[in-house]
């Protein structure tokens, strides 16, 4: 079976599945953690070899305060956990900005923790501007652009997989998603199942990859 | 009924399409321009104010000699044809290459044909990489990054609607898609139906648009 070597994950639905559960929007937050403990357990079994998440946009921070607490909070949360991995971890987002929480300042330069493994990216109050901007300073004369933006330490995705029914990128990385395969799962992100991902993991290895050639 | 002012137009599967038929790969181009007519004589009565063609990339220029041939006349032909009609008409990409069709380049400045109406972006030799790394020549301290690429006369995507059953967008216009809701229609595009647009169409109504906030 040919596996992503790098999987892009979109844990949305969190608010929808709050309300669903009669519970206020900023509570789906951190029913978010475990799944992205379980899901980067099962990449490390599958021999996946990086994973960015979704964590918080600087688009999301126009949201009600409650809900910018709760989900700072469960980046926070979802960081620390997984420090206690086997994992080469970084926090890429605009730092320069309020909304960085400064708890998460000392994973911004890639860290091994354990004995290293898989490449794990979190995307806190990133914003895909901030990331594309970085381009005007480059006094790079090639056109490989992947190096000339903020998040130059993040490769190439080959999968992304978006929770939550949306068929869209949101921002996601666009420079590294371009040729990326989008697997979309309807059930939201606090109701992950293992299946979801061998599903996605499938549907991939049936996909013919071409670079755009 | 909600529609999308702008819609990109990715019309994949014309090789799939050609061999499935035991025809040559590169013979399935020209039965790609009948579809691209009609569906703009569509999105017109729908009234949407916008349509991007993806016409050909500079990655596609490196298949063989008789499939660039085949695809460079189709767009050729559909250029032309389109002129015929009430569109204000530019095709992008990169000139600076001889890949380019010489053919096209009367139409790199907008033109308004007929009584104007939609405005039609026909994207031939079109990258990425040439796209954003006009970014690296602005003077322009804002972060409004949508007018600093070469593709500035291109407004945001709404809807993308990609045929040929790939979940990708294969470096279709990255700034102007990453709101966009993305569309895949199994079929090929040789076998365009009205129904896949109306499918599309009813799809995209159905969409919670949030622009990422």
């Amino acid at each position: 079976m040919r596996i992503p070597e790098h999987i892009g994950i979109i844990p949305d639905g969190n608010r929808r599945w709050a309300e669903n559960k009669g519970l206020s929007r900023a509570d789906g937050y951190k029913s978010g953690i475990d799944p992205g403990l379980l899901l980067f357990k099962m990449c490390e079994m599958a021999g996946v070899k990086e994973i960015t998440y979704y964590g918080f946009t600087v688009d999301n921070t126009k949201r009600p305060t409650d809900q910018i607490k709760a989900f700072t909070d469960a980046c926070i949360n979802a960081v620390k956990i997984l420090s206690n991995e086997n994992a080469s971890l970084l926090v890429v987002g605009n730092t320069n900005s309020p909304m960085f929480p400064k708890e998460l300042l000392p994973y911004t330069t890639r860290q091994t923790f354990g004995s290293g493994g898989i490449k794990v990216n979190f995307l806190v109050n990133y914003s895909w501007k901030w990331d594309l901007n970085y381009l005007k300073r480059s006094k790079c004369r090639s056109n490989n652009i992947n190096n000339q933006i903020e998040t130059y330490d993040v490769s190439r995705v080959d999968l992304i997989i978006r929770w939550g029914g949306r068929r869209r990128l949101s921002g996601f990385l666009p420079v590294q998603s371009i040729y990326a395969d989008f697997y979309v799962v309807d059930d939201y992100w606090p109701d992950f199942k293992p299946n979801h991902f061998y599903e996605a993991l499938n549907w991939y290895n049936d996909q013919d990859i071409t670079l755009g050639g």
